[in-house]
Parts: C-alpha cells; sequence; structure tokens
C-alpha cells in the first residue's frame, strides 16, 4: 500500500493515536487503513464413502489436488460462500452441510472454514479454475499431491473420524508448509 | 474506495476479466482491489455464575452494554485475538477458552467468533474503549441495554445453556437490528 484510497495522498506506517500498531496512515486526510485476515470458505464434498476433490489450474500450487474453497465475498454467509465455491470450482451441488473445521492461519493472514458436505449425486466437472475434479476412496487420497496444509489438515481430520464413525467439529491452529 | 493504493490512479466499479462481481479496478495499473469481510473476535467471559460486560466508551452505541470483541488483527490465531480484545476493554484475563459462536453478519461484512471463557480472578477495570466493565448474575443482564444483536445473542444462548447445563457449540447467521 503505497497510496490513499480515500484521497490518494501517500501514506506511511505510523502508529496512529491511541493505537498501539503500525497502519498505513494518509499524509493528507489521516485516514488509517487498517489490513485484517481475510476467511477463506469451503466444503468436504462427500458422496458414499468417496470425497471430492479438485486439482488447480492457477497458481500456487498449479496441478495440485485441494478442496473447494476460496475467499469469503461481501454480502454472504459463510455457508453460502463455501456452496459457492464449490459450485465455482467443481460444479458440485451439496447439501446438509455441518461446520468441520476452523482453522487459523496466522503466517498466512486468514481463517479458513470448512464444512463436510453430502453430494445427493456424481456431478460434477472442472470450474474455471480447476483442470480436472474427481471423487478419492480415502484410501486413495492424493496425500503427496495436496495443494495446502489446511487441506491436509481437514482430509486427515475426515479419514480419522470416519475410521470411528463420529465425526467432531474442530477448531485449531496451522503453521508451517507443505513438504 | 476513490484511488488505487498500489499506485494512486483513479479507481472504477467494473466486473474484471473471469470474474462475476463488480470490484474496484485501476484505471491505470489495472489492480484489482478486493473487499471481504471482517472477523470480530471476542470472548464471553464467565467466573462462578457471573459473566463480564463492558459499557462501550465508543460510538456506535456509545453508553451500552457489550461483550469484549473487536476485529481480529493480522498475524494472529482467533484466539489470541479474542484474549487481545478482552485485555484491551476490559483488562480482564481469561484462561480454558472454549469455542462458543460463529456467527455470519451478511448485512455488515463480518463474521463473529466468540468464546466462553474462564476467568480466574474477579480482576477487571475499563480500557479505553470501555466506560465501566462489570460482572452480572444471568437474571440481571441488562437485556434493554446491550449493544449489538450479536451479543445478545451469544449471552442468550449461554442462559440457556447454562439452565440446561451443557454448553453447545453453534454456527448461525445473525440479521436485523437491536429493537
Amino acid at each position: 500500500m503505497k497510496y490513499c484510497s480515500g484521497c490518494g495522498a501517500s501514506v506511511s506506517l505510523q502508529v496512529p493515536e491511541g493505537d498501539d500498531r503500525r497502519r498505513y496512515v494518509c499524509g493528507s486526510c489521516q485516514m488509517v487503513h487498517y489490513q485484517n485476515p481475510k476467511i477463506v470458505v469451503g466444503t468436504l464434498p462427500v458422496i458414499g464413502d468417496r470425497v471430492l476433490l479438485c486439482r488447480r489450474a492457477i497458481e500456487p500450487r498449479h496441478g495440485y489436488w485441494t478442496l473447494p474453497a476460496g475467499f469469503m465475498e461481501s454480502r454472504e454467509t459463510l455457508l453460502a460462500g463455501a456452496r459457492r465455491e464449490t459450485w465455482e470450482e467443481a460444479r458440485a451441488v451439496t447439501c446438509c452441510e455441518q461446520l468441520y473445521a476452523v482453522m487459523s492461519i496466522p503466517d498466512a493472514d486468514q481463517v479458513h472454514v470448512f464444512y463436510r458436505a453430502q453430494m445427493e449425486l456424481p456431478d460434477f466437472s472442472p470450474g474455471l479454475e480447476s483442470l480436472e475434479v474427481d471423487l478419492f476412496a480415502l484410501q486413495s487420497i492424493p496425500w503427496q499431491k495436496l495443494a495446502f496444509l489446511p487441506v491436509k489438515r481437514v482430509l486427515t481430520s475426515f479419514v480419522e473420524d470416519h475410521a470411528r464413525g463420529k465425526f467432531l467439529f474442530r477448531e485449531e491452529t496451522v503453521t508451517g508448509e507443505m513438504e
């Protein structure tokens, strides 16, 4: 950030009065430009004993597998955003969604929110941001070709919960990178 | 938003190629300026059978009671943010936090995340943004003087859960205004 989005003058990093963090502050109109974490919403679409994954057609992690997810938009709910992303990336429709994981990712300034979601029909196809979309049995999940650590965590939780026949919502913090 | 924060030229609302929503796009460098919901994090601090509320020293809703909460900052986790806000607004320290409510508030472009939190000691005092801070028995919660609907929802849930002796995490959408 170099310029004030309100008046176009230059901004600089400084601690506003009464604050204790450096913010971008406009040198002309004094507007403080706060920067906050973004929310990523997505689903873990399930049909029978299989889960739906998308292979990314975009960077970062082009060619790697992921769950349908993306940035929450203005004026939508978490669930509406998760369904929208599932449609955009996998042309899949889900129902009976259950909040499954809320993950703080401080290194990326993001919070990821995933729902377990049922697909009533095995209908799907790649959206613009996917090379391919496919259903995977749990023993066939491409662990070495997953795009992101939060996705790996959600899938790992799902496999564990599936084995014991009980699915538990979880909140956690995810740090580090994919190996 | 009137000017590009990257180059200072004028922005205009248009649908970028491959997108389906209007965004602020720079007429010079073509940077797309996305706007996304913000996260508000807070606690419901509990000691014995009493809860801690703060009376707001700032607008909006100056003079009304609220739970300690505020915008999540960069590079922190949800829980770290909730603890920070509790300290900033009520000079209270909590422990044993349990995620209690995740609320989509589409009209405000926000997601609110509240933890049930234990106070080990009845130590608290007003921070800069509070006129006063006090403990309330559940039958004494100032329902008519609460600042925000999400706070009312969290407190209502807590009173209900307390009555049946079982606290359940809940996800919901909150719309409308305080009466």
